[in-house]
């Protein structure tokens, strides 16, 4: 379908999001890099292979439980580099900001970024700081890019998942889309929900240096847990079969989504990545999570399966099963 | 002085904008890449040498004589890698859409930016797309980030700048923004000029190759040239003498300045580099530089001498002098 206008949800990591890259960006900006839909972009130079990612950050509010759009910018870039198998080396930060904007909660955001760098490894090398007048943007907006070098010999990617294959998660989701709904204060009540915004360099690394055998890395940030494995399943042309049961959600994060009428697997992550492995390596691999900060409540969730066409299954507590789509809407717009 | 907000002088390229970046972003995030101030930080990987760079374009209007903010967001962002004597290899895309932004002008947009990335010979492998709710962004704003590859054995950079240098320019200085100026008719009556938005990687390799000597390549986009060489003046410690009647400015452009009491000086750029070498390989780059399509109109247009502190001072056509300060305020908004 062709659209006059760009709506909301082409930026909600959903199904017009999906249709906007395929349809817009694909086809006009056509090389081998950008076709494989990973995301970052991996070349090599020489011998050594390298990995380049971009994202923009527009969070609203800017400040929230576990968080603001400093460290999110720096742990979104740094988190999509880990999910491409690269070690983090440099970021560059843009700045887009509103006249008038608190030179002090400016400064209490870069100071934010600066530990949510250090705390990661990596440099924030080069900046642009651009000021558009009053009125014309929402207080400030930042653009992270970021470059790493891949240093194991395999690359993961959706290319490399495996019928047979099993699917872990590093922990609970749904905590940042419902910590930012809460930021908002449109819960009409107060829950004890946090962001889990986190560098998730560190717990790759350890596990890529533990077990070669991942085949696939992504992080669950817009669309969700359900979101990211519709569109990585319609991109393998696989099945992949959750264990409902099996999916770690906290307990204010499910009656957050209970009382507003969201499906908490479509709910945003940003310290939340799947992974894909042989079952033969997922006890292994879950050991290695488990010991990790950011992997302690690591959990099976699913398997993959041949099929006619690339599917996500939910099988549900009560024996059901359901098919998970693409979101369509936009669940929670400026997440991150 | 400290600022409690933000104000659109702090994007200028001028006075504030060199605080922001010396009283804010080095003392945060302060590293030895970020502190040679230079428009792409260079790093090492192994014998290789990088550059990587990043910029945001909010250019209002989005569409202007010469260019678009498609082609704008390519050709600057290549030309920060040139400066730092990199060749571009890959540039990332992130897009801040306003919801409501006609599909139609995205699709040319883009189409613009596939063109000017495919004449500048680099690629487009890795984008992100945000749309935000209507009223808290301005249409369209676009984040380019790009890595670069060092071929040269010597980096050009304001620390290579002697004293008994020349300065040369590759043509006729402020288009850029008298073709701003002219696009939101802001000028009551019409004119025949277009921006400079250009690549210079083509030029600046072809000088490079020919020529190793270039001790500082320097792109002058906000603050113009004015801006630009006084920033570099204050970082080198050197006095810049600059002979006006040698710097080229089109008619044009001339006249819009002088009816809107504007300094051409300090009017934006974006195909023009000023160029720091020894006096004895001028004739040999200007011969190089005049052999060049975006080179024609290149000229000589001051030297480098000892000093007490770094100025920039301007021989004027009249036989006076006078000393040329970082820009104050903010004459072009959204320039770039």
């Amino acid at each position: 379908m062709q659209y006059d206008h760009i709506l909301l949800e082409h930026g909600s990591g959903g199904l017009l999001s999906h249709e906007l890259v395929r349809n817009l960006f694909l086809p006009l900006f056509r090389n081998e890099h950008l076709s494989r839909m990973e995301d970052a972009a991996t070349f090599s130079v020489g011998s050594q292979r390298f990995c380049l990612t971009t994202d923009s950050y527009v969070v609203h509010p800017l400040f929230f439980p576990g968080g603001d759009i400093g460290s999110l910018a720096v742990h979104g870039t740094v988190n999509d580099i880990a999910m491409s198998g690269g070690r983090p080396l440099f970021l560059s930060a843009g700045f887009i900001i509103e006249e008038g904007f608190p030179y002090g909660e400016l400064q209490t955001i870069c100071r934010s970024m600066a530990t949510a760098a250090e705390r990661a490894g990596v440099e924030i090398v080069t900046g642009d700081t651009k000021v558009v007048p009053k009125g014309t943007a929402d207080g400030l907006f930042i653009n992270t890019s970021g470059i790493g070098i891949i240093e194991y010999a395999a690359t993961p990617g959706v290319a490399c998942i495996r019928p047979g294959d099993v699917i872990i998660v590093n922990g609970p989701v749904g905590d940042h889309g419902a910590a930012i709904l809460q930021a908002r204060q449109s819960l009409g009540f107060k829950s004890a929900v946090i962001s889990d915004s986190a560098p998730l360099n560190g717990l790759v690394a350890g596990i890529l240096e533990a077990n070669p055998h991942v085949h696939c890395l992504r992080d669950a940030t817009r669309g969700g847990l359900g979101g990211i494995l519709a569109e990585m399943a319609e991109q393998s042309g696989l099945v992949f079969i959750l264990d409902e049961a099996q999916i770690p959600i906290h307990e204010d994060v499910r009656a957050i989504c209970e009382i507003l009428g969201l499906d908490p697997l479509y709910l945003a992550n940003e310290g939340k990545m799947v992974l894909f492995c042989p079952e033969t390596e997922a006890k292994n691999i879950l050991a290695v999570m488990k010991n990790h900060p950011y992997g302690r409540e690591g959990a099976l969730i699913g398997q993959v399966k041949e099929g006619k066409r690339g599917r996500l299954i939910l099988q549900t507590a009560i024996g059901g099963s359901r098919e998970i789509d693409l979101p369509t809407g936009e669940l929670v717009p400026r997440i991150c």
